[in-house]
């Protein structure tokens, strides 16, 4: 049941709703500045294909969206509101080549529901592709003398590549801690939300005070995230998110309910079968199902829930502390919904 | 004979003895900048491995000295010194940077002589290690406000990316065209040249116009330096800076002289069964040699030092119309070097 609901709300179709101060048209300033951005010469390589492919963006915008909903705090947002859809946009290109150059390193089949682009173009026109991406993020971040927003996203990047390169390290690997897992999710995916909400804020004017609040907003609303989508795994529909359920445990990727079993009496010796045939490429869809029903009796759903809880009530007593405005509304009861199951 | 005499004068050993107008000692402080701005917090990581061998730096520096050549002409470089540093550390940053995802492309067993960090660390630390010296490069660039030579350098990033993209096209296409070869050499190693003359002259407070025809000499110094390096590829010593010699060839590479060949009646048929036999990975050793054989009787050599020596006179016309320098002499000299068998 707990499964099946949760598919319903999957994160990513859910999350644009609550963003809803951000105006289409809004988002439609900011996809323009995505194809300004990135207009390129690279017409009839792999990489201009990879390029057109990744900006043309399928995706639900959540991160220029946080953005835009951060920014709602700043007494100068109006003023503000081009330099904002600019960093909007910038927000989203560095999520998109961090993207790329994950599927190269993961050898990704997949991506949204369609051939990765290193599956479709080859590993070189990725590489290539994302260093090109970044490449015009630094150029217009300097262009535009945005130069505090860009040191905040820069050293964001770093982060990011630390939480891939920890992952990566963490694959298969029986000893991984649960702080070790929210380590690595903090630096694949929450630390570029707490940029996002950082520099909404800062851009639009709000005190150094309201913008570590925003900070510390977008950090729970991140793990909120990602927790949910790690959870996702957990269900049964095979054609969710273009993924094969289980996938992370497949490729030896121990997200937070086995973590969690893991650490329970006896949950240890139940696993380690399934980890070693996982590790050895020898895991059955019965091992699978047999894995899930393991960490199900171990409470591996149910405690990877109260993270989420705790996330949410951290992150509501934030909101608290922020003045009144017209995001306020929305984001408490995105919050309430991603902490519901 | 062409060949031992080109050994011995390999341009990368030969190169830093024409910028000594940089001191032991300013290479040390740029040294010093490079440490600093990639201090990294990837210990015990294999990108941190990759970091740490990547900014030991071996290499010679050659980006560096030829940026602090080209602020010998601005009236203000006293003033700019710790600038020009900071800016020689950030153009070597962006070689590496640039070499580390190139042999994550290649595949490349070796650099420098030595096992590539791809081979020693995974494509995996060496993506993220690359991502992470980019990152590092547009915060410190950033933080100091260098806004103008970042601007430079992004586009720079740009034009590698298209080097790259554009050999790889070309690869085992014996259709190629000089005009391509020489687009992609220009990617590859001359915009990065243009970019250390550019930057060391704006930021020495060059006038544009000088500032233009110091970035126009980096393009000639940078075809000279890798028509000269593509011709060292047709030598015989094997062990030759830890490449396999006609390495490019073999990997379907065409460089000017094959391309020059291919170009002169009855070369084409010559030389299109040792293409055929590298593409289909069955070249022998007989092969190699005849193939070098026919491509020194089409004159494909000769013809290439031709290439060699327009870019001098080039560059000889260029410094005629600057200024005198303490500078000025070493790099004609320079020039005249890399002109000469």
């Amino acid at each position: 049941m707990i499964k099946q609901t949760l598919l319903e709300n999957s994160v990513r179709k859910f999350m644009p709703k609550y963003f809803a101060n951000v105006s289409d048209e809004q988002i439609e300033k900011i996809k323009n500045y995505i194809q300004a951005f990135t207009a390129h010469t690279f017409a009839g390589t792999p990489t201009g294909a990879v390029l057109t492919d990744a900006t043309a963006s399928e995706g639900k915008m959540i991160r220029p969206r946080l953005l835009m909903m951060a920014s709602e705090y700043g007494p100068k947002r109006g003023d503000a509101q081009e330099t904002l859809y600019k960093l909007a946009a910038i927000v989203e290109m560095t999520h998109l080549a961090s993207l790329i150059h994950d599927d190269v390193v993961d050898d990704a089949p997949f991506r949204r529901g369609k051939p990765s682009i290193q599956s479709r173009y080859g590993k070189n026109a990725a590489v290539y592709a994302g260093d090109f991406l970044m490449s015009r993020i630094s150029y217009h971040l300097m262009k535009e003398g945005l130069n505090r927003a860009g040191m905040v996203l820069s050293k964001t990047v770093e982060e990011m590549c630390s939480g891939e390169i920890g992952q990566a390290m963490c694959r298969y690997k029986d000893t991984v801690t649960i702080d070790e897992y929210l380590r690595n999710i903090h630096g694949k995916t929450v630390a570029l939300f707490m940029a996002c909400c950082r520099i909404g804020a800062m851009e639009s004017g709000c005190s150094e005070q309201h913008a570590g609040i925003l900070e510390s907003f977008g950090e729970c609303l991140g793990y909120m995230f990602q927790l949910r989508d790690d959870l996702l795994d957990f269900t049964d529909d095979k054609a969710l998110n273009g993924k094969t359920v289980h996938q992370d445990f497949r490729e030896g990727i121990y997200t937070l309910p086995v973590l969690i079993a893991l650490e329970r009496p006896g949950g240890r010796a139940a696993l380690t079968p399934y980890m070693e045939r996982s590790a050895a490429g020898t895991l059955t869809a019965a091992d699978i199902r047999t894995m899930e029903r393991i960490v199900a009796e171990f409470g591996g759903m149910e405690e990877a829930w109260k993270y989420i809880r705790r996330y949410q009530r951290r992150a509501e007593e934030l909101l608290a502390f922020l003045p009144p405005c017209d995001a306020a509304p929305l984001l408490r009861k995105l919050v309430s919904k991603l902490g519901a199951v």
